[in-house]
C-alpha cells in the first residue's frame, strides 16, 4: 500500500515529514503516482481535478485543509472516506487570529497605527469587552474554540450556524430565520463558515448593512468584519463599498475572492482594512502529517475517523 | 464630611459620577477646597505637591491609577491610608492590552502590515502559541490576569516579581538573583511592574541583552518587549539602541520616560514598534469613582481596605 500526497504547496514538506514518522511508508509524490493501484491514501489540497479517480484502490483522503470545499468542485471525486484536518494546533492558531484581530479592532489599532504614522499622541475611547458584541458565524471545532477564548477577556459572545446549538456563554442562533437577529446584535463579526452552496457570497452588502449600528452611547465607531474562513464567502467589491459608505468601519481579512489579492483591490490600502495572505491558521506541516497518519491508522483498525467529511452538508 | 476629587484630568467627570451615584455626597474638585477641614476622602491623581497636606482630617487617599509612584513622590504626602485602584474593568483593559500585543507580534502583524503597505501577498513563518515563551515581569493582579489568558491560548508563560509566587501554569522566578535566568527563558517580555526605587530604569539595554535569542530553530525572529507598566520602568534611548543592534527585534510601549514622546524620539518610527498612548488601561471614571465610594464606604464600616499601598514597598 501506498500514501500519495497530492498537494499544490508544500508537498515536498509533507513527505519529509510522512518518511520521518513512518520510514516503513510507501510514500509518493503526485504527480509521480508510480504504480497507481496501490495507493490506498492521499493527502490532498487543490489536486488537478480527476486526478484521484485514478487511484482504483484509494480507501481515504485526507484534505490539508479544515475547508474541503476545493476538492468537492472535482466532478470525479472517488467516492471515498474523506477528513478534513482539524487538529489542536490549526483550531490553536484559528483561535489566535480571531482573537488578535477582535483585540485589534476593539482596541482601534488602526487608528492609534495612522496616529503613529503622524507622531501625534492622543487618546481615543475605548469600549470595555464587557460592552462590545463579537458574533461568530459557524460554530463547529473553530467556532466554539474562538467562542472560548472571547468569553475569557468578557466580550458578550453571540454565534449563528445552520443548525441549533448550545454554547455555554454564548447567545446561540440558528438558521436563516434568525440570521438578521444575529447580525442585529453583532458588533464585531468574524466568520469561521464553511463554503457551501448555501453560504457563497453569503458575506455582500445586504448582510454587512445589517450589523449592529448602535447609538450614541456606543463606544465603538461602527462595525466591524473578520473573515478567516473562505474566500468564496464574501463579495469583495461589496466590502470595499461598505467600507466606502461607512456602513462597514473596519475588517480584517484574510482570504479573498481571487488570491493573491489583486494589486487592482482597494482593500490593500484601506486604512482600516488589515489584509493577511491566508495565513489564519497555517498548520506546521508536521501537524499535519500527523494527522494523516493517524486517521490511515483508525482507518486501518476499524475506528472511527475524525472530522469526516459530509458530502451533502458541504464539510 | 466632604471628597475631594484632586485630579489633573477628567476631575469634573469624576464628580459628575461621584454626585450620580451618591447624590447625599459633598464632591468637591480641587482647587476649589471649600472648608478644607471638611474633606475626609480624596480621589487623586497627580495633585500639586502639597495638596493633600492643606487637608487636616483627610481619612483615606484613593489614587486613580495603580501605580501610586507620582503620589509618594511628594514629600508631603499625609500619612494616611492611601489604596490603589485595581478592578476589574482596569484589570480587564490591561490583560486586553497584554494578549493583543503578544498576539501581534507573535503573528509578525508590523511586518505584515508592511506587506500590506507594499501590496505583497507573503507568507511569513510563523510558531505555534506553544513555542513561544510570555515573560511576565510582575505577578500582581494585572501580572496573574494576563498570565491566565496567554495560558488559554498555549503561551509557556513565565514569570518574575520581587518576592516568589506561586501560579498555576506558570514557570515562576524570583529576586534579582533568578532575573538573567527568566530573561533567557523568554522570547516575548511582557512589563506591568510597579515603579519603585528598585525598578527604575530597570529596563536598558544590559537587561535587554538577556532575553532570549534562540538560534535557528526559533521561528520568531528576536526577543520583543512590551512594556504598559510605567515609563520610569525603561529607558528609552536603550531600547532604540537595542532595536538599532539587532538585540530587540520589536516592541509595544504604552508608556515613556516623558510623555506624550517627543516628537524627536526614533521609537516614533521604528518598522517593528507599536506606540500607545498611555491608554493600556484607561478606565471608565465610573468604574474609578465606583470602586473610591466602595473604599469610602469600607473605611466607614470599619471593614478592610482593597489595593491598601505598602509605602515602604512602593505598591
Amino acid at each position: 500500500m501506498a500514501f500519495l500526497i497530492a498537494s499544490s504547496s508544500r508537498a515536498e514538506e509533507f513527505a519529509a515529514f510522512a518518511r520521518d514518522l513512518d520510514p516503513a511508508l510507501d510514500v509518493r509524490v503526485a504527480p509521480n503516482l508510480g504504480k497507481a493501484e496501490e495507493i490506498e491514501y492521499a493527502l490532498a489540497w487543490q489536486p488537478p481535478n480527476g486526478l484521484l479517480k485514478t487511484l482504483p484502490n484509494l480507501r481515504l483522503i485526507v484534505s490539508v485543509g479544515a475547508g474541503v470545499d476545493a476538492l468537492l468542485a472535482d466532478p470525479d471525486l472517488p467516492h471515498v472516506p474523506m477528513v478534513r484536518f482539524v487538529d489542536a494546533d490549526l483550531t490553536g492558531r484559528m483561535t489566535e487570529y480571531v482573537a488578535l484581530h477582535v483585540l485589534y479592532h476593539h482596541r482601534r489599532m488602526s487608528e492609534f497605527g495612522e496616529l503613529q504614522r503622524r507622531k501625534v499622541w492622543k487618546y481615543l475611547a475605548e469600549p470595555a469587552a464587557h460592552e462590545v458584541r463579537v458574533g461568530l458565524m459557524g460554530l463547529g471545532v473553530l467556532g466554539s474554540a474562538a467562542a472560548r477564548a472571547l468569553g475569557v477577556f468578557g466580550y458578550q459572545v453571540r454565534g449563528w450556524s445552520r443548525s441549533p446549538k448550545s454554547l455555554q456563554g454564548v447567545a446561540c442562533y440558528a438558521g436563516p430565520g434568525e440570521l438578521d437577529a444575529f447580525l442585529a446584535d453583532t458588533d464585531i463579526l468574524a466568520v469561521l463558515l464553511p463554503l457551501t452552496p448555501d453560504t457563497h457570497g453569503i458575506l455582500d452588502r445586504r448582510l454587512l448593512a445589517k450589523l449592529s449600528r448602535r447609538g450614541r452611547d456606543a463606544r465603538l465607531p461602527g462595525p466591524v468584519l473578520i473573515n478567516a474562513g473562505r474566500g468564496g464567502l464574501q463579495v469583495d467589491a461589496d466590502i470595499a463599498a461598505s467600507l466606502a459608505a461607512g456602513e462597514l468601519y473596519a475588517a480584517s481579512l484574510d482570504v479573498f475572492e481571487a488570491e493573491p489579492l489583486p494589486h487592482s483591490s482597494p482593500l490593500w490600502s484601506h486604512p482600516r482594512v488589515v489584509v493577511t495572505p491566508h495565513n489564519a491558521a497555517e498548520s506546521a506541516p508536521a501537524a499535519i502529517v500527523r494527522y494523516a497518519l493517524r486517521q490511515i491508522a483508525a482507518l486501518r483498525r476499524g475506528e472511527p475517523l475524525q472530522n469526516l467529511v459530509d458530502r451533502g452538508r458541504g464539510y
